[in-house]
């Protein structure tokens, strides 16, 4: 084709799609719907749910950055700095093209083994005639939200591109409710506030974490995603963004004044946003939008919004339950370090069978085998053994290049005894590798690393990316690592490796296109449970929260909640009970659980650990029985390989009694429930390990009403009997 | 040894040494001498060479950068941040220590077969009482110049921490006459300019090239090493710096009031200059200090405070000469690219054999074929060929992360193929990996592109590090980036690879502990001669300057100076003639040689062209016969595996007679010498290419006068006769 006749054709295309108005995008079942329209050639697009407007009038588009040269001498470079590129204005409508998707997908690992893809799709082409620029917003209207991205066709007037920001807007329509963390370049590990939008700004202050191993806040009215929100009217919005490939992490800044979020996205050390080569496209931009809060934790838009697998053979990616030598570290009796007398420490020059044992450290052979011959005995799959490799005197927080090379353990950690031990147990060791935020040091070592996990049979790692980052300067949440944290996953893929990435970006639904990621931290984990604690509300926010983009190493399952028996002097408290841990494995979704706690722990309350043992990683079917967000969650779930169900409810705001039906149980087929709930004098400050296990015989007739702490909850198993 | 007792040898030391007074140091042979002392708490140095001061007193020690909070939240970073820490001032003398050493050693590939190494040694611990810091300045003394570095012991006030700049003084005792070029923290290719250090400032301006690819002066009067200098009453003195590992690479900033020379570091994107954990050192810094310009030609200071290799097996580094595919396409008669059809690649996307051929991409297989044909017709090593590899469309000036994947051929490169004709006619190919200065990409893809290395039989790379540096901000000669290029030569070993890196940092002298780093461009070279064209005094300056640190891949043998019979239009002047070209084989030395124009123009001179056939790479001897800063350079040199001789000269600053005795020849043996000299109608505007031939008949007592034009030369080979 030609230009003039694509020119023709787009001419053709303004006269049909009726140019003069607005292009309106209604979902499958009409609830939701979605206008696009220039305003003085600002895109712009807005939303309506069920007749009322959810997102006010919204602009989209980028600034763009001009690069300029960096001498003192380069007077050329310094003016052409001083242009401003906008790519968010003065733009014409070319053409407006249409679909619409019905179909199913099974997930590699999930809450189901089926998922529906519905939605109506609208693709608005955008020409900026000065510059003769081409931009094009898709946007989808699923019945549970919608999802927009910007595209960028190959084009000579926008190839190699960088942009200073991305003006997507997010216009509230009133001064909502948000249950929100501090805008952070470094980390999510915070616990949430429920405050009105307009309140973020006076709390802000309070709310940041400077004690976070990396932090950098940007904006005192700067909040992360997925963001949930609740109008006054009982609509609940939720932003996120969806497949996030090469691209910074974006942030929402709040305009407290016209109560407009705007994408903020993570910058370079260089200040800028994101290098771009068209044809590319963004992330998906996504917002959930619902009256009944079930509908958020049941809404898969972001899965949805993302690619198919890219992995031919997805065999080998097995959900995995784990234990691990790691708690006893947290809480401090523990260590990871070998020796005390090293304080700085030279890989291949210090000679660590020349210094002296702590005495402390965790991952010892004698320790390890004691924790597979237990993950043997309660059936786990894997054991985690943190600290196995030289390097941990001094990997934190020294700006340290060389800091882990992944490959050499401790002189008391029988690397290849131990994993000949476990597999002739049936259990894996699960590797660890702590890279300190030294990315260009794992990379160098990143193929040597996996080689060894193949050689020694290992199919599990849990990464992480401690302190500030290497490159210095650059954030946990840049384009440059995001690009790290995939390439991370898909060098992993080659050598059929699992992957549970720490501290890395929070989840945007890659799991879908990269199965072998299966968990992330993201977020306050338990360990933050050994470290001043967590918000009762936590468990009851985070399934609406850090949950919408993936699965959460959250790493349940305490029963010893006086950390002083750890450490003398170790005060935090755990606000939580047995029970209330139990439910996690079923509310928190996860294809990779870890019971925390040690051993010893467990053996104490066999009783309740056997729910720990029952409860499935792989899942046929989810039902979301009850959700208020931070106030309460109940699920059930089908196990994918037997008729068993699994209950699951967390209570946050206020002890409180939840009612539930049994109707998803088979009609006319007898079950036996074993209900794990707080015994009556049961509480969440002392009183966090009384619990009742009770059963009874239920049916899809059934209704359970079980009281529950906040902070707490209950779990039921339910197996049928016939 | 506990800490008192320490303290108590210490004293004695004190006194042993005479702690009143200064530390003084002596060459082997007593013309130089070098006394170190504190002055009101500052570590000072001063060298006297023959009675007269050369440097007047110098400061010693560094500025260090106090970690600062990224957010504005953290109010205690800031604070900390403003604090200064100096590690220059408040010393005291512990004690001071002395050692001697003569040696000699044999260097893998040389000027010479064996290196004598002489000096005396004095090292001086330094403490700062205030913050028990313990610092040591470690001096030697050779007949040729001096050397010193900063040594740190590992200590835990000073474990890990960041250098916000070296305060290394060169304190100048008069306005010497420079030879400069800009300081730039990005490139070296520069011609150089001739000057008092009063008119640096002045001149500074006109002498940058904003052009270049990547460029980052930092100063008015910022100049590179090695830095030659001549003071008016004949004293040569050359500063420059040895065994660069790790850290960045060091400017000279002058006071131009005081005529000292301050130490200025490579920043890194942050601002900071190096970042050190201790047990560490510096790279030494040296003077070589002479009142006989050859003597700087024959000095082998800075290999000499180079470590030993550290490679147990160099049986596999070979010195090579070699013709490349490259020549065209810098004149412009061919392409790196494939296709002018694809303004922009994405590798692996983009399908090259359903683009368009240009038909001008030079590295095809019948062109290559051509060229192994006449590599092996002529007796060359290797064949390089630039532009093999798919990527080269829009490889420049994108910021392109992953712009190169370096084992993808282009559809009419015939890798296996050619490298099996190749080897079949006794040639290797060379392998070019062209990074863009996308490192990440490059460390990411090394192994790989090693391996498919040995996998075709290639043994040499040439790396270059064209433009802006990716991690971006990232400078060409920071400690990040120097860390990169010893990293891709220690990989690079362990495939038995040499590399030759262009527009790397300036060499340091680091072949000797890395031998297969056989080349590096770092300076302004050959190819600039179709760019605009080099000063006719740059290759007689280049031996006393660049190729202090190492070896230069300057490419010689431009045999057709009419650069439009390539390219039309491409008026470049190379102000040179043939004979000039042939003596740089000899001048310049290498291991790594090229004859770096076309075949067919060789086969023009092919009487010429028999000079560049002869040339060894190998040597056992070098006499420096004439030399003075750009005014010429006139060596002998003995080939290691015959008793031929080869004599190279080059004219700089004007024509002149160069009178040689030929004393270096076995005394009672007849030689017969083959002259390439310029013949008496030459000139270097269009009499290139007319030279005499002259053959007669020499024994040790022969002297020989020849005239040569400046930017020209002559060769000679002198070949027994019995």
């Amino acid at each position: 084709m030609n230009h003039q006749t694509f020119l023709a054709l787009a001419c053709m295309a303004l006269v049909a799609n009726g140019m003069s108005g607005a292009e309106k995008l209604t979902s499958p079942d009409g609830d939701i719907s979605l206008t696009f329209e220039l305003r003085d050639g600002r895109p712009t697009y807005f939303v309506d749910f069920k007749g009322k407007e959810v997102i006010a009038p919204s602009g989209l588009g980028f600034d763009l950055f001009s690069e300029s040269g960096r001498n003192s001498f380069d007077q050329q470079g310094k003016k052409a700095a001083a242009d401003a590129l906008s790519l968010k204005d003065g733009f014409e409508l070319v053409n407006t093209t249409r679909d619409s998707v019905d179909e199913n997908w099974e997930p590699v690992w999930g809450e189901e083994t089926l998922i529906r893809n519905n939605y109506n799709e609208m693709s608005v082409t955008l020409r900026q005639p000065a510059f003769d620029r081409t931009m094009v917003v898709r946007f989808r209207a699923y019945d549970d939200g919608i999802g927009f991205r910007y595209e960028f066709p190959g084009q000579p007037n926008l190839n190699y591109f960088v942009i200073a920001e991305e003006n997507t807007e997010f216009a509230m329509t009133g001064d909502h409710t948000a249950y929100w963390i501090p805008g952070d370049y470094d980390t999510q590990e915070y616990n949430y506030t429920k405050s009105r939008l307009s309140e973020i700004r006076d709390l802000f202050p309070s709310k940041i974490n400077p004690d976070n191993a990396s932090t950098t806040p940007f904006s005192p009215t700067g909040v992360q995603t997925a963001l949930q929100l609740k109008t006054d009217d009982g609509i609940y919005l939720n932003i996120h963004e969806a497949g996030t490939i090469d691209y910074p992490t974006m942030h929402l800044n709040l305009n407290d004044t016209t109560m407009t979020f705007h994408s903020w996205l993570t910058p370079d050390n260089q200040g800028r946003k994101g290098y771009m080569q068209t044809p590319a496209n963004t992330p998906w931009r996504s917002v959930i939008i619902t009256d009944d809060a079930r509908d958020i934790l049941a809404s898969r838009l972001i899965y949805n919004l993302n690619d198919p697998t890219k992995y031919e053979d997805t065999s080998w990616i097995k959900p995995v339950k784990y234990i691990g030598v790691w708690w006893e570290m947290i809480t401090g009796a523990g260590s990871w370090n070998y020796t005390d007398d090293v304080y700085s420490v030279k890989l291949g020059e210090t000679d660590y069978t020349k210094t002296k044992p702590n005495g402390r450290h965790s991952a010892n052979t004698e320790k390890v085998k004691r924790y597979i011959d237990f993950a043997a005995e309660h059936g786990f799959d894997q054991v985690l053994v943190e600290g196995w490799n030289e390097g941990w005197e001094d990997w934190f927080g020294q700006s340290k290049d060389y800091v882990f090379d992944f490959v050499t353990p401790y002189p008391d950690f029988d690397l290849k005894g131990l994993n000949e031990y476990a597999h002739s147990k049936g259990v894996k060791l699960m590797m660890h590798h702590e890279t300190s935020g030294s990315v260009r040091n794992y990379e160098r070592h990143m193929e040597k690393a996996y080689q060894l996990m193949n050689d020694y049979g290992y199919n599990a790692v849990k990464s992480g990316y401690v302190g500030n980052m290497i490159p210095r300067g650059e954030y946990h949440y840049s384009q440059w690592l995001n690009n790290h944290y995939l390439h991370a996953v898909k060098e992993a893929a080659k050598h059929k490796i699992m992957v549970n990435a720490h501290e890395a970006s929070r989840p945007t639904g890659l799991a879908r296109t990269y199965p072998n990621l299966i968990g992330n931290e993201s977020a306050r984990g338990t360990e933050y449970q050994a470290m001043g604690g967590n918000d009762k509300t936590h468990t009851s926010i985070l399934p609406f929260t850090r949950l919408q983009g993936g699965p959460m190493d959250y790493t349940p399952g305490i029963f010893e909640f006086d950390l002083s028996t750890f450490t003398p002097g170790n005060n935090s408290k755990i606000a939580s009970t047995i029970p209330g841990q139990l439910a996690l494995y079923v509310t928190m979704y996860s294809p990779l659980q870890m019971a925390a706690d040690l051993p010893e722990h467990y053996e104490k309350h066999l009783d309740a650990f056997q729910f720990i043992k029952d409860v499935p990683v792989e899942w046929e079917r989810s039902v979301y029985l009850e959700a208020e967000p931070m106030d309460y969650v109940t699920v059930a779930r089908k196990d994918k390989n037997s008729d068993e169900w699994y209950v699951g409810s967390t209570a946050g705001t206020a002890d409180r009694k939840s009612e539930i039906a049994l109707s998803f149980l088979d009609p006319g087929r007898k079950y036996e429930a074993t209900i794990y709930a707080e015994a009556p004098d049961a509480n969440t400050v002392d009183g966090q390990t009384r619990y009742t296990i009770t059963k009874k015989t239920v049916t899809s007739k059934s209704k359970l009403s079980i009281h529950e702490l906040a902070g707490g909850g209950y779990a039921i198993s339910i197996k049928p009997l016939s």
